[in-house]
């Protein structure tokens, strides 16, 4: 087998979001996942550091995209506006992989290691934000409460957009999230 | 040596902090804390699961608290007012031990597992407090946004508590971040 597969990242992927949700995610293997994928363990191996990882591996990407939302929010923006922007571009990012999420989700919500690497994901997500507004400025506590106000409103939002029956768009649930926070604050 | 030591479980937790101040968490053995605290490791596990538990001890304590305090609110309390009830208690139960708390948080600040654990406490927290806000009748999202942000607070004003230097009381911090939460999201 060539060291070379087409899309071998993404076919990996599916095939482990497959084998985790028909078997569990405890009861399924890189092996059986490479199998399921066409493709071999060292080519498992070369795209994931281990099976958990294959669920986490948008992470980068998603904290890089809030981060640059709140570096580009207005110098005007008030340091609530400017962490909210984070959630932006999450439509963008996820409204076409819905079905995933959803399954990914189901894997989750099941396994409580998983769950403690979602918090982890979470927690870090938090301080990029409040560092983030750090650089603009923004003086503590105020930049870690907008910071976890934001993710809070993240989270929350987020479930909501993968709950059975859902049909909202995710920018849209966003905005009405943080438009009920600021109502429940209030 | 007798099953009975008098405070048995306070001389392990003193001893145990003692020691992971001193050496790290990770390089402390249950045998050495039985030994500090002059007494048995057999002991040592009857109070405590493992040495990781020692510093989440009062966990069960801090939830029922918050989780005691939301449910007494007043009939006529918004959510959020419901929901930041849970902090009102939090003066009277850490404001004594505040040398404890910050040789703590200076432990569990430097080792990922820990902060991992310190993690899974506060989204335990968040989930008790908007269950108790589900049973006063308070409606999704805003159950879960109230109870994240008095959570956030808690936890931000937590960590301003123990920074050094920091001579105020946690109760009056509480408020102060409380009301900069309300000023931020406004």
């Amino acid at each position: 087998m060539g060291r070379w597969e087409p899309n071998g990242r993404g076919r990996l992927a599916q095939a482990a979001l497959d084998l985790y949700v028909e078997r569990g995610f405890d009861q399924t293997t890189v092996a059986e996942i490479a199998e399921r994928a066409g493709l071999t363990e060292r080519t498992f191996f070369r795209h994931f550091a281990d099976k958990r990882e294959v669920l986490f591996d948008g992470s980068s990407l998603l904290q890089q995209s809030m981060v640059d939302a709140v570096a580009a929010a207005p110098a005007s923006a008030s340091p609530m506006e400017a962490a909210a922007a984070a959630l932006e571009p999450m439509g963008e990012l996820f409204d076409q992989r819905r079905d995933f999420a959803r399954r990914r989700h189901s894997v989750i919500s099941v396994n409580p290691e998983l769950k403690e690497r979602e918090l982890i994901k979470l927690a870090t997500l938090t301080e990029a934000i409040a560092a983030t507004l750090h650089e603009r400025g923004v003086a503590e506590p105020a930049a870690s409460l907008a910071a976890q106000a934001t993710i809070g409103v993240f989270h929350v939002t987020f479930q909501r957009w993968v709950a059975p029956g859902e049909t909202r768009e995710l920018g849209e649930l966003m905005r009405e999230s943080l438009a009920e926070l600021k109502a429940v604050v209030r």
